[in-house]
């Protein structure tokens, strides 16, 4: 016989039907009611045991997180939890767990520390919560590659590692296989780098958008949906080393279609994850309020999680300059009272204290903030008519801050490589990011997405180490 | 009003209606007509310019790649190779384009070598060969997220940075910020690794499998699709330093079942190919029916591309164990008139020229050789009841080679030990992957498919170097 997974078991409820299914044991009760699992779905299938006709051996195996095989007939349950239980008629047991020893990992069905469940990462995948979270960043990034394709872009994958050091966006690490202790050097003492693999200084990339812009100044729209790197030592619960970004690029797009495709992708996510993905989304939805009931009042959030989605989906996004940003700041209550730490003045990039600020408290939604001062913006951001702003765009979300930023791109050639001069950035290192402005350049936008911030939006969980496998910090590369 | 795309309006070809068209010029002839293209298909729009009408300001500008805007009607075409064209009312010069300029790169339409499109890989999208074939790596990319995505597997983001180097699939790069001249020294002169960012040696990964196991034996079916590294160098027309791994993994599946799911996915993903690049696919046939002439005969390719693709859908794969492979080989006219260079012996690993002989003269299909021998195979294959075999498979691909490689992996935690210690891995570095077959452990498989060999074989390309944007190989680390 075929096993059939439990999602599909418990989609059909085929009463009466002769099944085989094969997954973990999550509990066993009154020595009769096997919780099975196989990572399909959240929801187990309660096995029922003929506890008499059963052999002793068996039996004392079927502990919490071993492994069986169990054959038997689907019947309408009468017991409360669960429309459908499977009479065992066979069982297995593939592979086995010691109790004592699963009762130091997070198998352990118990309140663990999240802490305690990123220490055990390898483990982790096998608790309802980071079930449901794993199936979940599945669903979001099934959903941005759907969203693309239906609409006809196309997904380029641009280098991973790379000699240019153009974009600026942040600390990079470095790749080599030269001598780690004693590495070559050149006469003048400095390492030679034309002896490394790639004939040069070669880091892990920071972001695919120069790339992606060479790609749709032909092939029209492109994303690309990559691994990005920064090298910093910030320990926060918004950082990673190592995170995946979503970066979209069109031709013949300005700021406000950027707006538009960007606000129109979110919305797209939170629906798709909604209505594909609901038990998970239920599941954590009541996690989070189980959790918010041990916070101060004032620390709990306004709407639960499926709230929030809704919310994204149902409303459009307040659109503001920073300009206006800065002048909303001024009138604010917190700023009269002296309750900013940092100063608000025009020309200064925003902390997060005012981002929170226009977000949770003056619009209560997802905010856009266009039209930045040049000063703090890379170089190929598209330079205003008032000479002082860039066509850029951050995108702040309830909660998580920074989720998106983007520009419409400068693509006047003497333009750019006024930029380029101001930003200290020799034309030779870029004559291929220059060439597709001197051979039929066009207006062109895209932003980049950070994924696993777009994953802890839908999820709910409030750290970016609980939303990626296994992460990447300062000090910590395990597994 | 708004753009339409052209693969929209040669698709609808809504006669009568007035459309705005953006694009880069292809070609300008008699002054009159204009082969516009806009990356969205391979076929362009003929736009159809009033010249009496149209100052010559404008007129001197259409020039091949220069960007333009056209908004005017559409009507049925009279004239030979297109079925509508567009009677221009504007015309607008987005991007002008030098002619003489344009003549020394690869957008001058005439054929250029492979080697100067290399040279130029951030043009060469704009060439009719290379949008193809990148439109199709995207689809095919697209195949593979929706294949797994239908069939309810779960995508894994394994990480890129690893401090593992238990998989022993090749070199490896350092990723490190130390300081490249003078690193930290520990008191035995050695580098002092503790020092760097994530404080010990990390490498970027060669493969996401052992990650992906932990995730298959909780989430049930798994893959992964991201970028793997090899420090190797091997410069060849089938390998890269940098390029895309997809790689399922599959609790309670066992050899049969692997190679079952692998052929249904390759064959999946060439029908979905054909069926959605049909216009891609036909110029690259034909591409290559050209290229073809110039070859002496018995270097020919039997069959046409499109030929190849739908023989890889009809055709189940020939399945044979190493041992049987041997034999055949040993009975093989090639190997009795001693034309083969390598050993044939029970024990050696096969060559390129016996698998060519197997897959092209043999069976003259794709062929699954299974059972290889333990010693030369990895250490999480699964050990046959032989003792001297395990339970591997290599699909090897006509004009390809190995395309895919996987096996069953060992689940039992007595054999892995031993496993690990005949090949000298400490059991401290895997202690996380032993963990998952002391909880529950079962029977598990899973495989890796080179992504850019897949392309190649759906493109009919034969440098992988030509079906990804931006290759790596040694030496190499432009744009």
């Amino acid at each position: 016989m075929k096993r059939t997974e439990i999602a599909t078991v418990l989609k059909e409820e085929k009463i009466g039907e002769k099944i085989l299914i094969k997954g973990w044991v999550k509990a066993f009760r009154s020595n009769r009611f096997i919780q099975v699992n196989d990572g399909s779905t959240i929801n187990n299938i309660q096995a029922v045991l003929d506890f008499e006709n059963t052999d002793e051996a068996t039996i004392s195996k079927i502990n919490t997180a071993a492994a069986v095989s169990i054959s038997g007939e689907l019947i309408a349950s009468e017991g409360k939890g669960q429309r459908v239980e499977l009479i065992i008629e066979q069982i297995e047991i593939l592979g086995e767990a010691n109790p004592e020893e699963v009762s130091k990992t997070v198998m352990q069905p118990k309140k663990h520390s999240l802490e305690f469940l990123r220490e055990q990462a390898h483990l982790r995948f096998r608790t309802n919560t980071f079930g449901a979270v794993f199936r979940i960043r599945h669903g979001v990034s099934f959903a941005i590659h759907k969203y693309f394709n239906d609409k006809g872009y196309f997904y380029i994958h641009t280098p991973i590692i790379t000699g240019s050091d153009a974009e600026g966006a942040g600390e990079m690490f470095r790749v080599t296989n030269l001598d780690a202790k004693n590495p070559p050097l050149k006469d003048d003492g400095s390492v030679d780098w034309s002896e490394d693999f790639f004939g040069k200084e070669t880091n892990l990339t920071v972001s695919g958008q120069l790339e992606a812009e060479l790609a749709a100044m032909a092939l029209g729209k492109v994303y690309t949906f990559g691994p990005t790197f920064r090298a910093e030592n910030s320990n926060t619960a918004r950082h990673l080393s190592e995170f995946w970004m979503i970066e979209p690029e069109v031709a013949f797009n300005d700021l406000n279609d950027n707006m538009d495709l960007a606000e129109d992708f979110l919305s797209y996510i939170c629906k798709y994850i909604l209505e594909n993905f609901a038990d998970d989304v239920a599941f954590l939805n009541e996690r989070e309020i189980q959790e918010q009931k041990s916070k101060p009042q004032n620390e709990r959030n306004e709407l639960t999680l499926i709230e929030r989605l809704n919310f994204v989906i149902a409303n459009d996004f307040e659109r503001i300059t920073y300009t206006r940003a800065i002048e909303i700041l001024h009138n604010s209550k917190p700023y009269k009272k002296k309750k900013f730490k940092y100063p608000v003045e025009w020309g200064i990039d925003l902390q997060s204290e005012h981002e929170r600020f226009l977000v949770e408290k003056e619009f209560k939604k997802p905010v856009i903030i266009t039209d930045y001062p040049a000063s703090f913006k890379a170089f190929y951001m598209r330079q205003n008519e008032d000479g002082k702003t860039v066509a850029a765009m951050d995108i702040l979300f309830p909660g998580i801050g920074e989720i998106i930023g983007g520009s419409q791109r400068e693509e006047r050639l003497e333009v750019l490589k006024e930029k380029c001069a101001a930003f200290n950035i020799a034309e030779e290192d870029v004559w291929w990011y220059l060439d597709t402005r001197k051979f039929g350049t066009a207006p062109h936008a895209g932003f980049g997405l950070g994924f696993e911030r777009m994953v802890m939006f839908v999820t709910g969980m409030t750290n970016i180490r609980d939303v990626i496998p296994f992460p990447r910090t300062p000090k910590k590369a395990e597994f």
